[in-house]
């Protein structure tokens, strides 16, 4: 029996155009700043993956800087700039804002300056999808880009963070996507690379890469194909709920994402779950998956209001397009048999 | 006729190790952060290119922080720390530190203080090969890394910066390589990968290939292929001189990279060569890719003391291990017959 992957907002299976796209750049030998045929060819491929990626944002007015990550573009959009945010953040955000913006029971950030502020889109913990405010400084949208539709000109954002892996495309590639004319300190000096925004040769193979999985990506969510994703998730709350009724689904009552569940059966740890169900051939994880191998509560849960002992125990079970009825299933079935040990051991 | 490409020192094309290694971990799903098998698998493959990039610098005893580029690992090993460099220097060095270090004729630097100063191993442009001083603070090592043996605990200084894609790996990958217990203040924040030192999710994909590539280029070093390389540059050589007997080559009589041609014809723009040479199917450059576009003499040449007019007129031409004897030859052919139409032009 093969492995079950639900842990897509960690990080996304390759999707198969990204793959093509990166195996036909691996022939294209020039360094995209050499004026010559070589340099310009490779130069091309950057550009036509701007372009994909600019149009997956419905931002053809937008510009696009490559980076390494969302973390990078997260930096180059934040630094130095004493934003605000909140608690409910990613580290790669957290690190440059403080966590002043309130958070309500469901998730929900209030904001009162957006023009000094920061609010990321969807949540990568529970999935609960924000309204931007008008002239929002930054906004990341990481784990919503690919999901949902992102309408950036139309979001309230001046600035957006987004990655490439999380849609499909390779790890190591990310980029701020920006309204025009903003000025943008650059964190990486040297060449003059992405008009100056960002210094150092592009990662031509995986940008290449991150403009086919991105237009792949958007249209899969423009066909709908995500609903049935979305069953499938509904599909394990309701089992997760008839086999241990005091477990708390966090963000089921509001706007999230189709792909994600985040519950907790209280005093059950969560890295206990993961561990548990990896041996069963199931990959879940237990927050983000940046801060795995920490034991923590969950930042995103207390921020919310839950107790310590609730956050602890919140797993996050994330589903893609590939996901299968059947793999849900046995989800919920190794779920189960471990539950009924954990009880069995408190009992 | 196919075109000949002698802009190795540009970018390198891509090695059959590291296509091969990048191709296999696209077939890797899981996040090197995750604690589940899925995760498990992308970190072992991260720390097995780790462990191939510093056995290739020799440093088994070193560390290795995988960046995005030499450029971020410049900026991760220089910004803030005020040292001092030469005019000789790549951009993404004299980005961070003044240009006082003295040059000579022959494009040595002289160091009064290693422990705040950073010297390059050899010129991107020349090819000249300098001797670091012990204690060196950094060394960029970018273009004698997979050229030259490189022993990086042997080498004085005590963190170096290296790329993937000068030795045959992908764009988009390099690294800082420190003797172990030195202190790193990350320049992107956020998740804590690679120790703390480096946020953002792991290149997977490029640093397996990068892994490969550097055990690949060092092997090739280590059989002494680069010596059929040094004669087919030195042929290039007599045959431009016996060309053109006012041609100036530069750094040709101290130790230099046995790929890399550095000369001018005074009053003949590297620009124009540049371009005349694509028409005619060659592809070389005139000074560092990353600043190509920009037309202004070469920083290097007149820190050595050549006029402007030298330093306007020099074109680099760097072989790579498949370079051919018959490349060499289209290539000194189709230069002379421009030269001819240059001086038929002059009269």
């Amino acid at each position: 029996m093969g492995r079950v992957y639900l842990d897509h907002n960690a990080t996304a299976p390759l999707r198969p155009e990204a793959r093509a796209a990166m195996i036909a750049a691996m022939d294209v030998v020039g360094n995209p700043s050499s004026v010559h045929a070589e340099g310009r060819a490779a130069k091309a491929l950057v550009e036509a993956a701007r372009e994909q990626v600019a149009r997956a944002l419905g931002g053809e007015g937008a510009e696009i800087v490559f980076t390494s990550s969302a973390t990078e573009a997260a930096a180059l959009a934040l630094r130095g700039r004493g934003l605000h945010g909140a608690a409910v953040e990613h580290d790669a955000v957290a690190a440059w804002v403080d966590d002043s913006l309130p958070v309500d029971a469901n998730g929900f950030v209030t904001i009162a300056a957006p023009d000094s502020s920061t609010l990321q889109l969807a949540n990568s913990e529970t999935g609960v999808l924000q309204t931007l405010p008008e002239a929002l400084a930054v906004s990341d949208m990481t784990q919503a880009f690919g999901k949902v539709p992102v309408d950036f000109l139309a979001s309230g954002a001046l600035m957006g963070v987004v990655s490439a892996h999380k849609l499909g495309g390779p790890k190591g590639v990310g980029a701020l996507v920006l309204r025009r004319g903003l000025d943008l300190d650059p964190v990486l000096k040297g060449g003059g690379q992405e008009m100056g925004r960002r210094a150092g040769t592009e990662n031509v193979i995986g940008i290449a890469g991150f403009g086919a999985a991105a237009e792949a990506a958007v249209r899969d969510v423009a066909e709908g194909r995500w609903t049935e994703t979305e069953e499938f998730r509904n599909i394990l709350e309701s089992s997760i709920a008839a086999l241990a009724k005091e477990t708390i689904f966090v963000g089921k009552s509001v706007p999230r994402l189709p792909n994600t569940s985040c519950f907790a059966v209280p005093g059950w740890k969560g890295e206990t779950q993961v561990m548990q169900m990896d041996l069963a051939g199931v990959a879940i994880s237990a927050g983000s998956a940046c801060s795995s191998g920490k034991v923590r509560p969950s930042r995103v849960l207390t921020a919310m209001g839950y107790d310590e002992a609730t956050a602890k125990s919140a797993i996050r079970v994330s589903l893609g397009l590939e996901t299968t009825k059947q793999e849900v299933e046995r989800f919920a079935e190794a779920w189960g048999a471990a539950y009924k040990r954990f009880r069995a051991k408190a009992a």
